[in-house]
């Protein structure tokens, strides 16, 4: 018998993950709170990529190392934190030194950019697996969590979900170059964290998370947390015209429901704050509101006022074939 | 061209860390040390574990999740502090629930004898590979790291080194059960982090480390940190009677010198106070004297007052074969 993710999760782990009083939110959020200093609270995220799963197997290793880490500072920016240091554990086959350089390359061209110092971790022989762990600091008053919306606010989304997965289609078909296709591919193997976006939203959203598994499924994982449910207008999604010069109008709601890898942030604002906001930028990122937060406790997406039926709900990596 | 894992982690990794005033101590020992907390400083130490290489393919998945904590836990024992909590990131091949219930209680059994939370991590497809990575603490005024050992200190060992290389070599040969096989087995599939010892010889040692590379691979790492030498009396070195049951001495000096995976600690004493500690228990675990730091720069091993070239001297995931 098959497990979904976050069944495992719940039924193995989260089960026995023990009580401490330093601990102000464990498992099942984007990142780990944890209470160690009066005036701050320290933030902890570790994710871990593997080839074939999270990157193409012949991916460059600048793309690799850059992926490892921007994975973990999505989490950070989904808590409204800012990152601080990075642990790397790094199971490879052989000691490349070309793939070596340029790994470290991409990763610390990421690190730079938000001041991440690495401070250890471990090298061994096996399998290409890329773990990394992020710590970061927030606010004692105010961090992001998914657990916070309620019916009447407002659902948005940063970025353009699904020019990602639309990025990893052509790779994989190895698409001839163009502006469009540079752009869709840019998307997929180099996701910008929104660290200064996260920070924006700490104090206006009521609940934000970051898109890795696909919006349809990271929004289900929002409102189950919050015991709410979701109306999605999806005649509502940012457009991107460079799907569209590639891509029909099916294949492209398929990216944008159900494509991960976008790492764009889903959140919630309360009613009363959501017209401030509607396709506005925010730290430079446009934000946009696609659909409202219910008490149905179910995701319904509608298409012009009908019902709709998305043929694709997003990734999860034990689901039965 | 190969590199041996020290290398890569300098050339690629420690060169690139980044500088932040936060890090008391980054890449390079048993773990890094962070400065978030006026009182304490935070120990952070994150290991990863590989089918085939740290674990046998067909070993039970209990003793696998009990080594991916137990081998974190190590770390922090190497340096003097009090492990808080964990986080996990499990790639797998496939939610089988009967291997999945098996490492949890692997896994918690440890945690709970030393009340570490679990706060999160990850869970992946793809090949068996466990990164933990362990949050603890130590206190401000002194922790252990590897670079205190000055030329004059004695040289010390916890435990019996050797004996989880000698139930290793007894697990692959599928042995016959007995008292001194048993015994040794356990050594290796179920080592204990010196958390306890690690504590008693925060105000008393001058340097320490974990052993998880063979005890003279480790040495020559603490004698590079310190920029001391060592003279190691081979003779000196703690004897198992279960060993001494199966193996003649030169497999178990091979054992002894070269196996790694004991998690013992390796430590210096200043000379004024090691005849306190010779051949006495500490926190329940006995510790031996077995050589002495030199100025000279390099690792002279002596059996009875010969000089003695081992025949093995521990294990680098990158060596050349």
């Amino acid at each position: 018998m098959s497990l979904a993710e976050f069944e495992i999760i719940a039924k193995y782990f989260a089960a026995q993950a023990g009580e401490r009083t330093d601990v102000a939110l464990g498992i099942g959020d984007d990142a780990a709170v944890l209470d160690v200093d009066p005036d701050r609270k320290l933030v902890l995220a570790m994710d871990t990529i593997v080839a074939g799963v999270h990157f193409l197997e012949d991916a460059d290793p600048f793309d690799i190392g850059y992926r490892a880490l921007a994975v973990n500072l999505s989490d950070l920016a989904a808590m409204g934190a800012v990152p601080s240091w990075m642990a790397l554990s790094l199971s490879m086959p052989a000691a490349d030194e070309r793939w070596l350089e340029r790994f470290a390359a991409g990763l610390f061209e990421l690190a730079r950019a938000h001041d991440v110092h690495l401070i250890g971790g471990d090298t061994v022989r096996g399998p290409l697996v890329v773990t990394v762990q992020v710590g970061g600091w927030v606010e004692n008053d105010r961090w992001l969590t998914r657990d916070g919306a309620r019916a009447g606010d407002a659902l948005f989304v940063s970025g353009v979900p699904g020019e990602a997965a639309a990025g990893l289609a052509l790779l994989r078909e190895h698409a001839a170059s163009g502006a469009a296709v540079e752009h869709l591919r840019a998307r997929f193997l180099r996701p910008e964290p929104r660290i200064a976006l996260g920070r924006a939203l700490r104090t206006r959203a009521s609940a934000a998370m970051d898109i890795s598994d696909g919006l349809l499924t990271d929004l289900h994982k929002l409102c189950a947390a919050s015991g709410c449910g979701a109306r999605l207008e999806v005649e509502r999604l940012p457009v991107s015209p460079a799907a569209s010069e590639r891509f029909d109008e099916e294949a492209w709601l398929s990216f944008a429901l159900g494509g991960g890898d976008d790492y764009e942030l889903l959140f919630t604002i309360p009613a009363a704050h959501a017209a401030e906001l509607d396709s506005k930028t925010l730290e430079g990122i446009g934000v946009c509101r696609i659909g409202v937060m219910t008490e149905s406790r179910t995701v319904e997406c509608f298409h012009r006022g009908q019902p709709f039926v998305p043929a694709s709900t997003g990734y999860d990596h034990f689901a039965k074939p």
